[in-house]
């Protein structure tokens, strides 16, 4: 039987390490993450939910100085150093060919047959579905006691050929700093909205 | 001075019912969500990361029998059924025009002004955002007790305009279920890929 948590509210401690008081950070202190620190963020990102367990997104992990410095090329001035600066700034693609895998991703059906000859529905779950993804790692991230820093300024066709040249069908969609965050780099909070403003109960 | 939480790891309890023990669920125990529970939801997601806190994600949360019933008029066969008996479906649209909120969402800047005259870019910056406040979504739901079963099988056009007539710049993009999942409507959890499937460390 499988294990429910039905009206078990996390502590607030948790709350606030995963939203409330999680900032993101645009600078880092000097210390490292590790790859098993990588690879327990995987672990638990790949366990939430994609569209027909899809898992389409593809994760470059960069953290040596040569790669650093190849995604810093692909980045606006104001991202160049702070992608040289953090331990680790992942890059988030997509692979349009997700479906592919399908047969042993989702054996339950035969799910690869909804998406063959649908490229740009493909496209549009991959991107969907690679975004989520990617909202798992933070709060994962953050889970294990480290901070993010996503940023979407790189140039997207660039990235992509610097670091999916391997596999022609993934496309990079952003990137992501992983690091203990430098409490002297973020801004003040910007406003949340009231649930009123972009929300209704129909 | 913000808060940090650098190595402290969530405890297993709370990992577990975040990612590794939570599931989709495909039916409902017989019991409500309030909507006090589905502001509890929001308060967290909305304090997740956003690029330039663009916030782009609409929600209509339906509850009524009237608008599931409406819901379940643009879904699939398989989901129909679904949506009437979950105590919540939440529509997930964004807002084409979100640039239009920048001068008080991100007020540092003028970010408005990056947007503007780039229709083609800013659909594509509200549906990567808007699908990482979904995901941000399933884990503030969650966290707090309750169990998702997202969707894409819905007819978007036809949510988009039973949902979203009074807001002609948003659209709908998916949908996900809020409850107390029963244990009974689940299949056996679908494999999950190991690190090296795809991820590489550059």
């Amino acid at each position: 039987m499988t294990k429910q948590y039905h009206d078990t509210i996390l502590s607030d401690a948790a709350l606030d390490q995963l939203y409330n008081h999680a900032r993101t950070y645009n600078g880092w202190l000097d210390k490292d993450v590790s790859e098993d620190q990588l690879r327990a963020i995987y672990d638990l990102m790949k366990m939430a939910p994609t569209s027909a367990n899809m898992q389409p997104g593809r994760f470059v992990w960069v953290r040596s100085q040569e790669a650093k410095e190849r995604l810093a090329e692909c980045a606006s001035e104001g991202n160049k150093d702070k992608i040289r600066a953090a331990p680790v700034t992942v890059v988030i693609g997509y692979d349009i060919d997700f479906h592919e895998q399908l047969p042993w991703l989702f054996p339950h059906t035969d799910a690869k047959s909804w998406f063959e000859g649908d490229e740009e529905g493909r496209i549009e779950g991959a991107k969907r579905n690679s975004a989520l993804q990617g909202a798992y790692m933070i709060l994962a991230a953050r889970a294990q006691g480290l901070d993010c820093g996503p940023m979407s300024g790189v140039d997207l066709d660039q990235v992509t050929g610097a670091f999916f040249a391997d596999q022609p069908r993934v496309k990079a969609d952003w990137v992501c700093s992983i690091g203990y965050g430098d409490p002297n780099t973020i801004f003040d909070r910007s406003p949340r909205p009231d649930f009123e403003r972009f929300n209704s109960i129909a």
